[in-house]
C-alpha cells in the first residue's frame, strides 16, 4: 500500500476559508490576512494567494480597508433574450449609463460582419451595465446607421436596446457568441470600477433577424468576479 | 466645439503591438519589451502592460527566453458533442492523459446532482485535454457507480468519454453548462504548466439522458490563453 499523500498548504487553507465563508452571509466582514495566517500557522503568503483567489471568484470582495462577503454573481443566461430579462430572472434591477454615442467608419472586418457597403456609417453606442447600481459590464454595441439611424431621435440609450429593436419590428432569428477571459484597459477598467490585473470575460456576439440579415455586432467586457454565463444544451 | 481628447499611451502601445502581430506568423519572434519602448520612446512599465495583456490573451507566449507568436485559440463549441468532437472540428489533434481515476464519498451537493442514494459511490475521472499534445484543460468528470461502474473494466481513460457513454447505450438529452473566469490553485497550474497569476475559464457542466435522468457532473478548468467558448444561440 502506498502511503497516503501529504495534503498541500495552499489546499488546506482554501477549504478553511470556504467552510468560514459557508457560515458568512452577504456583507459579512471576513477575517484579515494577518488573523487568518496566525489562525492556521501558516506564512502570510500561503493565505494571500487563497484570499486573492476568492477575490478573483467574486466569493468576497474589498470595501474600505476591509473585506467582506459579495453579493451572489450574476448568473447571465447565453441566449437571444436581452440583459434586462437576464437580470430581472435573477431578482437583480438592471440599468445602463451611457458613456458615449456616435457614428463610426467600420473596419472592413466589422463592415463584413454587418454587411454593410463601403461609405455606408456605423453607429457605435457603448454603455455600462448595472444591477442593483453595481457596475457588472462594459457593453459596446455596433448598428448598422441606414437600418437603425431613426434611434438617434427615438431611443433612449439607459433603456434597452433591444426592447427599441423589437418595436422596431425587427426579429432576433439568431445569434453566434464567443467568450474568453481577458484583462482589462486602464481605461476599461476605471470603467467598471475594477483594476487591470483582475480577470474579466470578454464576449463578442453577432445578432441577425430572422432573414439572416445582421442587426449588431456586440463586444462586451464583465467583470468576471460579478457575473458567470450559463448556457442551456440540448440535442436539437 | 470640444477640443479632441489626448489618446492615452496604453492603448497607443496596444494598437502598435496589434500591427506588429498581424505581419507575423505562428513562431515567429515578438520584439523584446526594452526594444518596443525604445522604439515607441515609452516606458517600459507602460509596454510591459500592453506585452501582459496580449500573453493572457494567447496571441502570444513565452518560449525559452523569448516570446513568440501563438497558435490561435482553440474554439470549443458549446454544445452536447464531445471535447474530441470539438478539437477535430478545428482540425487539431485531440488527446487526453490520465491524472487520476477513484471512487469517492459524494458531497450531499453532488449526491444530489447525480441523484444517487446515501451510501452509493460516484467515479471521479481526472483527465488533461491536449490539442496537438498541448495542454488546454484539466477535466474532472463525476459518474454515479451504479450507473457506469463497469467502466473500470472496460473504457480506456484515454479516449472519448463520451463515445463509451453512447457505445452503453445512452442518449445525451440536455446539459446546463456554467462558464466563469478564475484562477488555478498551485497544483492545477502545475499540471496545465501555466501560473496562478494567468486567468482560466472554470466550465462547470450536469448532463442528463433523453430521459432527465443524470448522466455527469462535469467541473473543468480550461486555460484562459489556448480555449475561447462559442455558442451558436437560436429563437427556439
Amino acid at each position: 500500500m502506498n502511503a497516503p499523500k501529504p495534503v498541500p498548504k495552499p489546499y488546506l487553507i482554501r477549504t478553511a476559508l470556504e467552510e468560514i465563508l459557508a457560515d458568512l452571509v452577504e456583507g459579512d466582514p471576513v477575517p484579515s490576512e494577518r488573523d487568518l495566517a496566525a489562525q492556521f500557522a501558516v506564512a502570510r503568503e500561503t493565505v494571500r494567494q487563497a484570499v486573492h483567489e476568492l477575490l478573483v471568484e467574486g466569493r468576497i470582495e474589498r470595501r474600505g480597508r476591509g473585506t467582506v462577503v459579495s453579493k451572489p454573481k450574476l448568473i447571465q443566461p447565453l441566449s437571444l433574450k436581452s440583459y434586462t430579462e437576464g437580470a430581472q430572472t435573477m431578482g437583480r434591477k438592471p440599468g445602463r449609463l451611457l458613456v458615449g454615442w456616435e457614428d463610426v467608419d467600420p473596419t472592413p472586418e466589422l463592415a463584413a460582419a454587418l454587411e454593410i457597403e463601403s461609405g455606408q456609417q456605423v453607429m457605435r453606442l457603448e454603455r455600462l451595465l448595472l444591477a442593483d447600481d453595481q457596475r457588472i459590464g462594459l457593453e459596446s454595441t455596433y448598428l448598422p446607421k441606414h437600418r437603425f439611424g431613426h434611434f438617434t431621435e427615438t431611443f433612449d440609450p439607459e433603456t434597452s436596446l433591444y426592447a427599441a429593436v423589437r418595436a422596431a419590428g425587427v426579429v432576433f432569428g439568431a445569434a453566434v457568441e464567443r467568450i474568453e477571459t481577458v484583462l482589462a484597459s486602464p481605461r476599461e477598467a476605471e470603467l467598471l470600477e475594477s483594476t487591470t490585473a483582475m480577470p474579466m470575460l470578454r464576449l463578442n456576439r453577432r445578432s441577425v433577424d430572422t432573414e439572416d440579415r445582421p442587426i449588431e455586432v456586440v463586444r462586451s467586457l464583465y467583470r468576471g468576479d460579478r457575473v458567470a454565463f450559463e448556457a442551456l444544451l440540448t440535442d436539437r
